[in-house]
């Protein structure tokens, strides 16, 4: 399993936000005619970041929100800049960290990266919201505090 | 066909930018565990939308452009508001218009409505670039020409 | 709009059963980096298919059922033959047929051409089922006498 | 990494034929409205299992092969029950065995398992062709030698 859970600075005295990583091969169905990947692949593999990091990274299962709790987080935003092609075989690393956390919206940073090179950076706005009604609910105390440890502080 | 090319200002006296517009049809492969629209295919149906803006509103052949001529319009940067959720049986009209035609880019606006709702709002930055070098190319003087109808000037 | 409900021998004097046509358009998000579909493409476009069926073929909303109904035709087993690639631009002919239709199965029949060329052909078993069990349930009288009208007799 | 790699028989004194074996998890973007698995995507899940089936189980980067050989395996056949569904969150043992190797075409048996219950069972033939030709190809010796260690042989 490649995924890690870092703090983001690793030489800080002080304790520092974690990001969420994982490692995702560019697969033959992800790569349109050009060889590269279909930019809406991303997006399909971004949520299974979201989807990864509530069930390993916050210890939330994403699943049984879904089916259980009737509750999931759709996008409300989407700003994305594709900075270089992906090729398939490519291995990417991506990364997911926290950029603010409101009463029921989250923003979520990520970034995409071959070796050094950054592929990809995107942030997305998710709305807490229930799948009965669909419309927002508040994210709760719980929920909250395991978002925080992700949440870039400050500077 | 419900394909439509239609001025922006009908009422007029003067030549307003030309609108491209088609319906489509939210399917049950677009849908979601929640019953509504996953957002990655607004994407794959915004490239629909540019496919058929180039074959039916340029009169320009995508499809020559990628066998033939091997030059393709890869995404440089999306902006996306997901105002309300669709469903599926729920008949979207998504309008695509020009916003800004640079040397090798152009920045498209889409707007997806269900009757007079809006449903989302999108900006996509297009790069004109060769798929055997996947490198920006100029955009030529009779696509430009073409393209420049449906380009919002001013105001 | 390019859908026909013919007559599948349109020169018999006794009445023939009905084939449901629709031509699709390879698009680009259908091909891989062989710029042709990639297999499981056709698929999504066979569903695209019984959804339109259902809706214009058999006069039964696809999407009512789903959300209304919670009834829906889970597929039960695929038989599928791809005869020669298509490429993108290509306007395919999917033709859809009934084969058989049991208590709470029903077995259909798709085509794909491009010109006089078969590029596929498939046998698709579906099952009503209740979306909210799971489980079977009976084909209604009245939908069985719609689909009746597709059923090749004998022979 | 939930790859494995197995002798069939693990008790038999002589060498039974290989399985290639990988787990998966049911997400959020494979299911339907119905919060299942919609069908088409086991079909991009068993392409997976042939792409990591080339580069771990037979030692050949799947990615070399279309990008610099510019050979692949596209189907030519699919047989494929779906005998239980399988809900978000499901993570499903995916088993390939190879069946017949031909001239230039191939055989793959494929099973999913949810613990012991078998969710789907799928016979897929595979062609090797050229990208380039869409022509079928013979398999290398080199290649044949590979995949006949997951030949079920006799019996």
């Amino acid at each position: 399993m490649s995924t890690a859970i870092k703090r983001q600075d690793t030489t800080a005295a002080y304790a520092t936000p974690l990001v969420f990583e994982d490692d995702k091969l560019v697969r033959f169905h992800h790569c349109d005619p050009a060889g590269i990947i279909f930019f809406p692949q991303y997006f399909i593999m971004f949520n299974e970041m979201i989807e990864d990091w509530f069930t390993r990274g916050l210890g939330v299962s994403f699943a049984d929100q879904v089916v259980t709790e009737r509750v999931s987080t759709p996008i409300g935003r989407v700003e994305c800049d594709f900075a270089a092609p992906s090729k398939i075989g490519d291995v990417l690393r991506f990364a997911l960290r926290v950029d603010r956390i409101g009463t029921s919206s989250l923003k979520l940073r990520f970034e995409v990266r071959h070796g050094e090179e950054v592929r990809v950076r995107a942030a997305l706005t998710l709305i807490r919201a229930s799948l009965e009604t669909m419309k927002s609910v508040p994210i709760t105390d719980d929920l909250r505090r395991r978002m925080e440890q992700y949440l870039a502080t400050g500077a």
